[in-house]
């Protein structure tokens, strides 16, 4: 049975950025069948009719009154880390917050479980902000992975792998391998992959680095690491050679088009050029790395050069909000300030980071990105209603500079209603709250936690 | 009757940013009467039983339980536009917006009813999101007023004085004398007050500005204009005299402990202590002026020097949104990224310049900007149910980084609850949607509507 949504702002995001003003789109079987403006519905409904019926409400079709809201593209968050959950708001503010919180807390309270119910959070926290595909990378990655697909997330599970004993695996080959029987797993899978995601430029030896990049290589999957974005990271670079992180990547021969870099924030102009000439892709985080006070990324070159960037959340203890929105805006600011220019970076341009430039980062553009016959029904309804979404001149404007997360009603991932007035369809916060809670309980976060519920 | 506000993170923002971390607070009369922690609850119930009792209901107070949200003082907006909700969104990466859009649009368009739905309007968003005293500064005041009035929010209606022929007045003088009666009128209101705020120091000739002065002096109420914000702002000092904009008002003995001058982007450090020196506070619009690419006014160093820095949404056509959550997570990541200190404006002094911060750029702390027994009861209860607020290990940092305005659950202004469930308690933002729209569609906005609802 097919389902259309009438009565909306359709932002296409296809090749010329067509905006319908007022639209309607529908699907079958988890692909868009159809898009185009009201007056050709009528057309449509008849053809429907047509078709086969369903036997429980004598229908051929569902209908969905869009009442007036804007229609996009599922946006893809392109750097995340989702098992972090629990660390989200602490040592906020804190100078080494990553040696001081962080790293011992994974070691003492990190598990299978905690990671399983960390992600199905995230991915409800993601879904009800209009994110329908992301980029995963964090530890026991095939709980990741079982925590996506329940959710009806669309994800890439990428095992982190690092020389130094993580809370998974002590040795970094065998994550490798674990890595390895993920990624089979899932070959075939509608929405969920994996892959290996190398930790870092300098937490991995150039051994360890290769290997993954063959294993990410050989499945055709993105090869994703921290680069260029830690000072420890560019000590150790002047220190120790004459190579950047970009440099070094790229003598290995692991900088090529399924790179995909996180971060990238102090990159030459040499680097940059490398990058393009690589087709290597790049997940800004605009709000982890200013929250951290790291530097805003290039991405004004970047684009001139024509590498592929998307935005991404980092992990909820980075970058604490897990929706794109907040990206977009923070994103639109700082480069507006950043290059003095308030015409850089259209609001047009930076929903199309969070959608289509996403989707191409990941290499995903003929399946996700954008509203178009043939692609899959990764959908969100933003509604207008609320008393910060008016008036609208631009619906991309109003997506950037207006929009929040709470204005997100309706998410479709494959075609299947995920969110539903503003609420998880099938799934609740509350139990899903409950169980990571109960958890977090039994370990090491319990005398940390003061005022969660 | 009392009300008690119960089971609460109280963030009171005193003197010695003491927070609750489970909390009551209570209010009588528009006045907080307790604060406390829970096991102190029961003393104060057993004296309020020996109160008065209502005749409905048989009981003497009133509770409410705050289900483990977090209560925080009501928000201070520093700086709005809030008759200008029409022009959201129109032209937002345009070059020349403030010519090629928004000055035309005021001459053609606005009247003194579109003022009054407009502010009606904004005083909704802003109560919904949690901010409960607002700073106007637009045309048409005594409509402004009696707006916010009527939305039962706080505000300083200042009425906009310019040498050039505005949409109200053509002549200055007769502004002036109308923004008088207001000021007269207001007297001794308990939410509403007035003051004439002079558009900016090019735009004034220095005969209006110290009439200006002289009359909002004589009322002991706010002088605020825009100052060191624009390029022909700091083009023209440039090329006409050898004094800044600071010194400037400092030489027309305007710059004393009323003057609120917002933005204050392009200060020198001899401005600065000249600012510090005379007192004279300053309402910081991060939003706005990076969206502008105007670049980050040097707070870190206002802060240093002990000047009052609250924050500004500015109006809708600059920064769109109205809510402070957003200022607030703009304003930390701006800031920490230029010091490049991650570890500088920690959440609590970012929630200090929303709310006491503000308070005290308008000398009104000894009535706002705290939850402490003698104030007004101005009270934000933001949920903590929502799954972008969890876990929660310190509340300053879960306000700033993790909250948006759809936190927001509860609002009570002069211990008057005007938002519930997160829905204005007496109005509607439909009806109040439709009065604006139905005016508007009437005007020169209709043809350059193509969205709104």
């Amino acid at each position: 049975m097919s389902t259309i949504i009438t009565n909306v702002a359709v932002v296409t995001m296809n090749e010329t950025r067509e905006v319908i003003q007022h639209g309607f789109a529908a699907w079958k079987g988890g692909e868009i069948t159809a898009v185009g403006t009201m007056d050709m519905l009528e057309a449509l409904i008849a053809e429907e009719r047509d078709d086969e019926m369903d036997d429980e409400t004598g229908e051929s079709f569902r209908l969905i009154d869009g009442k007036g809201g804007i229609l996009m593209p599922g946006m893809v968050n392109l750097h995340a880390h989702m098992g972090m959950i629990p660390f989200r708001g602490l040592g906020d503010d804190c100078r080494d917050r990553l040696r001081v919180f962080l790293l011992p807390m994974e070691q003492r309270a990190m598990d299978a479980e905690l990671v399983y119910l960390s992600t199905k959070y995230a991915a409800a926290e993601m879904l009800l902000a209009g994110v329908t595909t992301v980029f995963d990378m964090y530890y026991f990655e095939a709980e990741a992975a079982r925590a996506m697909d329940e959710m009806g997330i669309r994800g890439i599970a990428g095992e982190t792998i690092m020389e130094e004993e993580a809370c998974d695996f002590k040795d970094p080959y065998e994550a490798l391998s674990y890595g390895e029987s993920l990624m089979k797993k899932y070959q075939g899978h509608t929405r969920i992959s994996a892959c290996v995601a190398p930790h870092g430029t300098t937490t991995c030896s150039a051994g360890l680095l290769k290997a993954a990049w063959k294993l990410d290589d050989a499945f055709g999957a993105p090869f994703s690491l921290h680069t260029a974005e830690m000072d420890y990271e560019m000590d150790y670079f002047r220190e120790t050679s004459e190579q950047t992180p970009a440099g070094y990547l790229d003598s290995l021969g692991v900088l090529g088009e399924h790179t995909l870099a996180a971060h990238c924030i102090q990159m030459t102009e040499a680097d940059l050029r490398l990058f393009a000439k690589r087709r290597a892709s790049v997940a800004h985080c605009i709000g982890s790395n200013t929250k951290a006070a790291k530097g805003v990324a290039p991405v004004s070159r970047m684009r001139e050069l024509g590498i592929f960037v998307g935005l991404g959340t980092d992990g909820p203890a980075s970058g604490n909000t897990l929706d794109l929105f907040t990206q977009m805006k923070l994103f639109a600011n700082f480069h507006k300030n950043e290059t003095r220019n308030r015409s850089a970076f259209p609001a047009r341009q930076v929903v199309e980071m969070a959608t289509i430039g996403g989707a191409k980062a990941l290499h995903m553009e003929q399946k996700i990105g954008s509203i178009e016959v043939g692609k899959r029904a990764d959908l969100v309804l933003v509604e207008t209603r609320s008393a910060n979404m008016f008036p609208i001149y631009d619906p991309y404007s109003a997506l950037v500079y207006s929009a929040g997360p709470s204005n997100v009603d309706m998410v479709f991932v494959e075609g299947t209603c995920v969110v539903k007035a503003g609420k998880l369809a099938e799934k609740s916060v509350e139990v899903l709250r409950g169980e990571l809670a109960g958890k977090m309980a039994k370990t090491a976060f319990a005398e940390e936690v003061l005022f969660s519920l």
